[in-house]
């Protein structure tokens, strides 16, 4: 058997490979800007079945535009998603990454009080100016931020609910409930989804945004 | 619509997920180890078209687990497959997990180069005591691995090359070379794969090798 290596320069790969996602996938019924993340989910996991299952509320682009411009934090479950995200291209608005689930006195407080560390890391990091959650991996942490959006007064709620854990275990519950959501979220529903596709979604965000800066 | 949210510790989450994983794929051709490996892929991607895809070399999880006891080290092409892997399991054994694609010298190189950086990080780091490889993300980064294994002399030689890069643009191709070649190595054919089923591989060899220690 014979295996042709396309030659591509490395900047090349990844316009390349919109190109073919755009070619195999052909008609849908997406904007351009929601095709924009749309794509880019495909593209980090090479699995069309996101273009069915991604969920956008009314209004989610515009929020998680407008908080990446106002300089807003962007908070994240776990560090495989935060080291996803285009720090360099956050950098520009003056947001920060922000997640601490590897903090020690998380860690503690989670033992101490039966919860996940992703839960208390919720927690801890909800204040601290978020505009947009992005949670790639643990259902319990989706809960945790819908539960307590709840209890923040409106000016300190996150603009953008960002939630695609993965799994087998309330994943898909938690996401299906986020979709019945009316404020702004993006999901994914059923069991996939994980920090590539979490990470993917604030990064074709981000792009939008330069874009639209000019 | 009514969701239910299992009520479940967060300590027996993975557990109640194997089960539903078993449960639901059945009759499966792996041995014990090979299915914990398969099992942990797909824990990780929501996603059981990988128990298809996964492909294990003859001696594979073998040489994973002598270079894991050997203390040697896991090389990643980026950071999202590094953050993955369970360090403290690892730091058992005295291994670390290196990844040099933020490096600023590697990022000069590459454009001198006119390589990825992901290349270039492989390059400068495949020569320190690497007994695992992890390709998650660049097919560009498991070419490179396959190539400079050659120029390495046999006890330089990883033990083991993990090559499940994810995407459009020579991931299938590279995965499909890899699958052809005699030595140590898993990887999954077609075009998904990524950084959550680098580092569940990695993972699942760590619990193997905890298991077998204890």
């Amino acid at each position: 058997m014979s295996t042709i290596i396309q030659q591509i320069k490395p900047a090349d790969i990844e316009a390349e490979s919109f190109r073919i996602i755009d070619r195999e996938h052909g008609a849908h019924p997406f904007d351009a800007a929601t095709w924009s993340v749309v794509r880019r989910v495909i593209h980090a996991t090479g699995d069309f079945s996101f273009a069915d299952t991604l969920r956008f509320a009314p209004g989610a682009l515009a929020a998680g535009l407008a908080a990446i411009r106002a300089g807003k934090n962007i908070l994240t479950d776990v560090n495989m998603t935060a080291s996803g995200i285009s720090k360099h291209l956050l950098a520009r608005y003056g947001g920060k990454v922000l997640c601490g689930v590897a903090d020690p006195e998380v860690a503690e407080q989670a033992r101490r009080r039966g919860l996940t560390r992703s839960e208390v890391a919720i927690d801890l990091l909800l204040p601290e100016n978020i505009g947009i959650v992005a949670i790639g991996n643990a259902p319990t942490a989706l809960l945790r931020v819908m539960e307590r959006r709840q209890t923040l007064a409106p000016e300190q709620r996150p603009e953008l609910i960002i939630g695609v854990p993965v799994g087998f275990v309330n994943a898909a519950e938690s996401k299906e409930l986020l979709s019945q959501r009316e404020y702004p979220h993006i999901t994914a529903l059923g069991r996939k989804g994980g920090s590539p596709t979490a990470a993917a979604i604030v990064n074709a965000l981000l792009r939008l945004a330069v874009a639209e800066s000019g």
